[in-house]
């Protein structure tokens, strides 16, 4: 495939969002963020089509039996999951797709899509991720401790991602996100995939495809 | 190993020196560069322990005897090669390495050093190298035919390499060359060897480290 497909995890409260969403920004006219089905109810301000593509809970049943699904997982009752046919018709175009998803979510798109790029954030320490999730003035907490809970459980899977970043400053943490996507995308296998696109000398290319 | 090898290689006119130079300087504190042996005589400018290592042919071929080369070649009756206590020092204190050698030096280190990181620089057309070479006005029209001669040889083993850098413009090459570096840092088995730099939180590290 042409496209690079980026998975991005990380703990509720580590700061993917704004990281995403600088990437987003820079990257807008070759990076697509996929968005997700769920048959959870919109909160409000959330957009379908925008946040997720809203459905119910029949038509997302229907889509795992289709095999629609490119992973996808049930929590607290409600479906969540990534449509193939999105990711893939971007991918074949050429467009690099990036999935923020769990570890579940993310191990299931690595058996499938071998070349996917799957990246960690980290906090850079257990009280400052605590701390962050304590500012957000919005959150019970016993919703802090639940989300705690699980962000223990997720840590324990960074080690079978391709890379880790600490998200100690956005900044820091922004260029190295920046990086693995740059570097990623010279990595030979992908660079040859690409050819045509990267060198327009016919000669150099027979030198570069030449098998001797 | 704590430091990371890079091993880069292109062909004569590539501006292989000008992206070397440009990211030693940037990154002095971290980043060595490893100085070859040679048997062959110094030419005017160059300095002992700043562009080779020069020594006589019977302290080289001890030194290959006694196996303490990483690599080496005989290129028109002149002995190169690196030194492997030279490299192993530096990455054992944590220091990145780079070399800048050619495919048949880069594959050879390859071998031994499975982690190291390969990069080949390419120009954006075969005509562009002519020109950067022709340039040169140092060089008469036979030697910049041998180096062409010898570039077509060395294009065709870029395929092997982990990464492939096209050099249209310096400032663009330097980027992917930098974010190649920041990325591999990143790497999970990297990032978990050197673990207790990174973060320095012990309960964070042990839910890394975690092995359920």
């Amino acid at each position: 495939m042409k496209g690079l497909l980026l998975v991005i995890s990380g703990p509720s409260g580590v700061g993917k969002t704004s990281l995403v969403k600088k990437f987003l920004e820079e990257f807008k006219s070759e990076v697509i963020f996929s968005i997700s089905c769920t048959t959870r109810k919109p909160r409000p301000g959330e957009v379908h089509g925008k946040d997720y593509f809203f459905v119910d809970q029949k038509t997302f049943e229907k889509m795992i039996e289709k095999d629609e699904l490119l992973e996808w997982a049930n929590v607290h009752g409600n479906y969540y999951g990534t449509l193939k046919s999105f990711v893939y018709e971007n991918l074949l175009k050429g467009k690099s797709v990036l999935l923020d998803i769990d570890p579940h979510g993310a191990f299931q798109i690595k058996q499938k899509i071998r070349d996917s790029v799957l990246i960690f954030i980290l906090p850079p320490s257990w009280d400052e991720l605590k701390k962050r999730l304590q500012k957000r003035k919005s959150e019970s907490e016993s919703e802090i401790q639940k989300r705690l809970r699980r962000a223990r459980e997720e840590i324990k899977f960074c080690k079978d991602y391709d890379y880790l970043i600490v998200n100690d400053r956005l900044e820091k943490a922004y260029e190295v996100l920046k990086s693995i996507y740059i570097a990623e995308k010279r990595k030979t296998c992908r660079f040859l995939n690409n050819l045509e696109n990267e060198i327009k000398d016919p000669y150099l290319i027979s030198l570069i495809r030449s098998e001797e």
